[in-house]
């Protein structure tokens, strides 16, 4: 007989290994199936997904690491400290983030174990359905489940004409594992993962070029918060960035990498050692049988779910990449304890409208909520306090007073619609703004708590009291 | 006739220019006295208190720099970072936590001027009360105003035979402007300012010991955190710290400081180059004319005040480190701001249950609320969730994974009695716990609410998840 479970999970990343822990947790008998080893020395099945293996996790491992020999090579002077001949060794660098990466994803299979998660390796797709069971093929064996998760997540958005080797031409994946720093590295498209690659590069020494299709400057982004980005990044920095430039041709020599794109009506050309190509991500839905049981797609290549990432199947569930929203690990893993919990009878939920989204340069970018330019155009009255950190003792202290908090507010109501920053921290400082939403707080709210001194934090307080013009710091 | 006001503090630190600051925000013509100038080289009068000149804002300073020369000499060779010859230049670092402080109490006359209060540079005292009004002598001066807010701030507490020079045997104003980092470091107090300090100066290469008095370490926070400070700072870090110590004598000659103690029965002596004495702090209420008009005191010197931060005499507030609570200056911000409030007619207040704690060493310790111990001695059911930093996935990437998060839930209701962090960057994640505890958050609450990945603040969110048994990574 075929092994039975009460869930199977397709995909173990952050969505994938969260539902089905949740899942056991719940009593509930669960697998999880995966079959990526991510260049595994071993070939062994490695969990986490692209977040912990070629995703989130490595690229802040080395924008760390850069952002260390960018404060030696950079900031050390200010503060009195001399170093001779500041070096970075790339080959140690990458090894530390192979570690941390191994040390996770190892975790993960020590988590499935506790939890008693069975860990199926291997292909996982629908076969059919019997006795109001899934049948599920995993890499030719048949499992079957009462509930099926999809998580299969995404993969980068490739574009025709520009081939992928992840040596030369790199998506994330071998963007996260050159030997060296490039001495000119072209980057098409200026997302976060653009962004975070580039700076890690620049910063180690390469002349780094990004070329973006749209027009605007992370435009999902508040506008404000885009602009000091922009700023940042191109005077500061020393980024080259072009906006609205159209890619038209992709050769690979040996000499390196020739883009010819056009800008406006001029032709142009980029000459780059390496290319990273960052224009998107694309929900991996081929391969698991979505034809054989008829699961639904959105128009987009989405899989179809409801607000609880019920599909059109009856017992199947999706989350993640794989479903419509934010490509966010941490909104998988919400989606993932929401769909267990719901399976288990229980009132799972996700609110989407308080998911906090963070970009990983320096300065960091954070924000939670509705941006001003949304508030415009729904029509809303809002009120806007903007505090930079330059009023702020901590970031004075710290030697880094590039950014601000800013935070919007129901003009009727006080209600607080969105909290945005750009600054160093933005990324752990946004978790006070994101509680706040979940409890509805007014702005009066958040300025009437008392905040640590001197923290980073005080310039959200000032940014409440500034809804209310009376910062008192500014 | 005498200058009017509304309102008159004495006293220009947090408490004193953030009160000053509101009360003039609420259109009451006020005036604030200081007579400190803290060596200004122009000798002029500086505003921002102890925190600013000599406490909170130069020590984080001086702990920045010297904790990136300690990332310098141990932490780069992990990143792949060789840096030769590494040296701090002491005067740099020192010059720079001057310019930070230059800045920042420029600043607070720069927010006199823009809020319209009067800065009256001068030693000011009671003077007497007629016709309703106080007069206060300001070097000699009398202004009359219907409030005063008594806002003189502490001073350090000296020990007899322990003369206090500044220069050899140092407070908290000498231990910041050493003009190098002694060889042999002694100090005296293991609180906050004893390991701030101790930590500037270990990094940069003293030998620093520790003599506390108290039989037990850091008794204010949780146990679980002060054990894990102990281990780090004792084993990792080198600081060596003597519990239960007696001084008996202090001798000062041309080499240096002999210290004299008795740890239990036996007589030690420990010969340093310099000597920090950090063994608490004093209301300041001398020579404020206290006597002159009846100010009541407590048994412990400090000016008596009810919940709202009045005195036994009508119109006469106090507040911040002159009165009973914590000396820290953010609980003084928030006591001038609900002064000004209850003056102006509103209904100031301060939660005195949810006032954050931080010790900046590193890994950094930050809490709020009740520890373990607090809620075991109130005999309070509870429940704890303490998820480590080894964990997560950020902290793996920053190469620092000392410490924890702990949460203390109530059994019955689940809400959220404490939270205590040991680690890198507590002083900012104590932040959403503050928010989460003013809103009565359940853990559950806590353990609901998306937190961004990879994120420190996922600590947070476990160890909510944990107090239900049910964390997802740990």
């Amino acid at each position: 007989m075929s092994k039975q479970f009460d869930v199977v999970v397709i995909g173990g990343g952050p969505g994938g290994y969260v539902a089905a822990i949740r899942a056991a947790q719940l009593g509930l008998s669960t697998a999880c199936i995966e079959s990526e080893s991510y260049a595994d020395p071993k070939g062994a099945v490695r969990l986490g997904g692209t977040c912990l293996n070629v995703g989130c996790i490595p690229s802040k491992a080395l924008l760390q690491s850069s952002e260390l020999f960018e404060q030696a090579t950079h900031a050390f002077i200010m503060h009195g400290i001399s170093a001779g001949n500041v070096k970075m060794d790339v080959a140690t660098m990458v090894k530390r983030k192979d570690n941390i990466v191994d040390q996770l994803t190892s975790g993960i299979k020590g988590l499935f174990k506790k939890n008693k998660v069975t860990l199926l390796a291997g292909h996982g797709k629908f076969a059919g359905r019997e006795n109001d069971r899934w049948q599920v093929d995993v890499s030719g064996e048949i499992v079957e489940a009462t509930h099926v998760i999809v998580a299969t997540g995404s993969q980068a958005r490739h574009l025709p004409g520009i081939p992928v080797d992840n040596k030369i031409i790199c998506d994330n994946v071998g963007a996260l594992s050159f030997d060296t720093a490039p001495r000119r590295l072209g980057v098409i498209g200026a997302g976060v993962i653009g962004l975070e690659l580039g700076s890690v590069w620049k910063r180690l020494g390469a002349e780094v070029t990004i070329l973006e299709a749209m027009p605007d400057f992370l435009v999902s982004a508040d506008a404000a918060v885009a602009k000091e980005a922009w700023k940042t990044f191109t005077q500061k920095q020393g980024l080259s960035i072009h906006l609205g430039a159209k890619i038209t041709k992709v050769d690979v020599s040996k000499k390196g990498v020739t883009v010819a794109y056009e800008l406006g009506d001029e032709a142009k050309v980029l000459e780059c050692d390496r290319l990273i190509v960052s224009v998107g991500r694309i929900p991996t839905t081929h391969s698991i049988g979505a034809e054989t049981v008829d699961l639904a797609m959105t128009e987009r290549g989405f899989i179809a779910v409801d607000a609880h990432c019920h599909t059109n199947l009856p017992n199947v569930w999706a989350v993640g990449d794989v479903v419509p929203g934010p490509m966010l690990a941490h909104k998988s893993m919400e989606e993932g304890v929401m769909v267990a919990e719901c399976i288990a009878g229980q009132k799972g939920h996700v609110n989407y409208d308080v998911i906090p989204w963070v970009i990983y340069t320096h300065p960091e970018i954070a924000w939670v909520g509705k941006t001003e330019q949304q508030l415009k155009n729904e029509g809303v009255e809002y009120r806007v306090g903007q505090i930079p950190f330059t009023a702020n003792g901590r970031a004075l202290g710290q030697g880094d007073t590039t950014g601000f908090v800013k935070m919007l507010a129901c003009a009727k109501t006080d209600r607080v619609l969105g909290v945005h920053i750009i600054g160093n921290n933005a990324s752990e400082l946004i978790a006070e703004a994101v509680v706040a939403m979940e409890f509805n707080a007014s702005s009066e709210d958040i300025a009437r708590i008392c905040h640590a001194h001197p923290t980073l934090s005080e310039t959200m307080h000032e940014s409440a009291l500034a809804v209310d013009k009376r910062a008192l710091h500014f």
